[in-house]
């Protein structure tokens, strides 16, 4: 289960100079890094494929992937989060393709409903424009942070 | 989109001795490393929570936690990939509970139905009997290897 | 979204006799009925099938079967329904073998997890013993009716 | 699980002139009918809602828009069905908002990725613009028919 209780801060140099990341968080710094980009329905989500997401056919692995989906689903419902915490409840994810190292893995999406207690996201992962991941979500809105 | 072109060791000492890897395997390397064991319906996944597979709230990550149900879903299946290859085409994951580090995490399930192109598979992971992920996934068989 | 608000009773004659069932219902009257027995861990759900059900290839349409696991994520966690209503939020389903008319279908499965506002449930629904559809499904809590 | 083999046939009259139905399609004429319209990406799905699609709260049953959904995914992807049969082998659906009698429901989306085996598709159905229903599915391509 997921939760956004890190800190959002801006990368100050380098290749996502601008771009945004959270911390700590530990698993999506070695899963990742995740960056992302952009406000309400603009908003975009990226890393760059290294040899070390990859699985032993040598293409980024599946559970790579869904950590993506799951940083992406809080990105992109991030107009929710600047004042609550929140868990993914459940997110369903269909491999369309794939992608190796060096490729940019970008990912965008909308927030489909937020009700009082629950944000349905859903979003597509592309490498140049080709899908590899459709996703779906549903984020859990906890007390006020 | 995960598949399962590398090799199956065993690991000779620790914890871990006794238990089944995959290599080279450098996402679930960083990512777990996720460990299996046993036969057929008896197959059973684990891996020990540490401080690396976290997000900013000190739980263990929903992205670690789908990564290793990706694992999961190769190793229930595991009669099936002898002497083919395949790949993940579609994950759902419920998110119903958390894991932290120091925890064990297992899983088990099994083959739902395998027909000549697809694998069905279901499964849970939990934490001392407590769910914490109910997964289910659909796993396509690809060429002889 | 369906909701639970309508009125369990038990079949008086017939093959069903003994068998719950809700009213008023009315898509569920066409779509089934689908009827269910026995309490707790140990809920029952069934309905058989009729030419009506079918798709234009001779097998019970998909759509049925949804209709059929959404009936039976309420009626296996029927416990927490006694004094609340709720709505299905997610259903996640694989459709793994086929049933024609004539064909017994039945369904079983378990509550995964409830906490106050959100219940996840699984089941498998079969014929004959054999799996046909692997379900997954989280329901939101109301308030108390 | 949901198969094609039936005939597409064009409404003359009423409502719904003009627009594709399918048949026989036993199933889908009494849980819908479910009408769809248009080509490749411009493809639009339609039912009215009425007394008979409701559950005992009074809104569409999710069974019934799950059925609409399951028609929608091939309706979507209907340029691939022209010389193929296929089958739905997983369909995930978030219901985000509800329905009522008297309301157009309306659903449209679009072919993710083909593959000469599986199809994968995503699509949201709606009431007056609002999303009430948020779905993805996977279809087999079966011999050519």
């Amino acid at each position: 289960m997921t939760n956004n209780m890190s800190k959002q801060v801006i990368v100050e140099s380098g290749e996502w100079a601008g771009w945004r990341t959270w911390e700590p968080e530990p698993f999506e710094q070695i899963a990742g890094p995740f960056y992302a980009k952009g406000e309400s329905d603009d908003v975009r989500c990226a890393f760059r494929a290294t040899p070390r997401h990859l699985n032993g056919g040598g293409t980024v692995h599946g559970g790579c992937l869904m950590a993506f989906a799951d940083f992406s689903l809080f990105a992109i419902s991030g107009s929710i989060w600047s004042d609550h915490a929140g868990v993914t409840v459940n997110a369903s994810c269909d491999f369309v393709g794939s992608a190796t190292a060096g490729d940019l893995i970008e990912a965008s999406g909308e927030i489909v409903r937020a009700t009082r207690s629950l944000v349905f996201v859903r979003g597509m992962a592309t490498v140049e424009l080709k899908p590899i991941l459709n996703f779906s979500g549903i984020l859990k809105i906890l007390l006020p942070r």
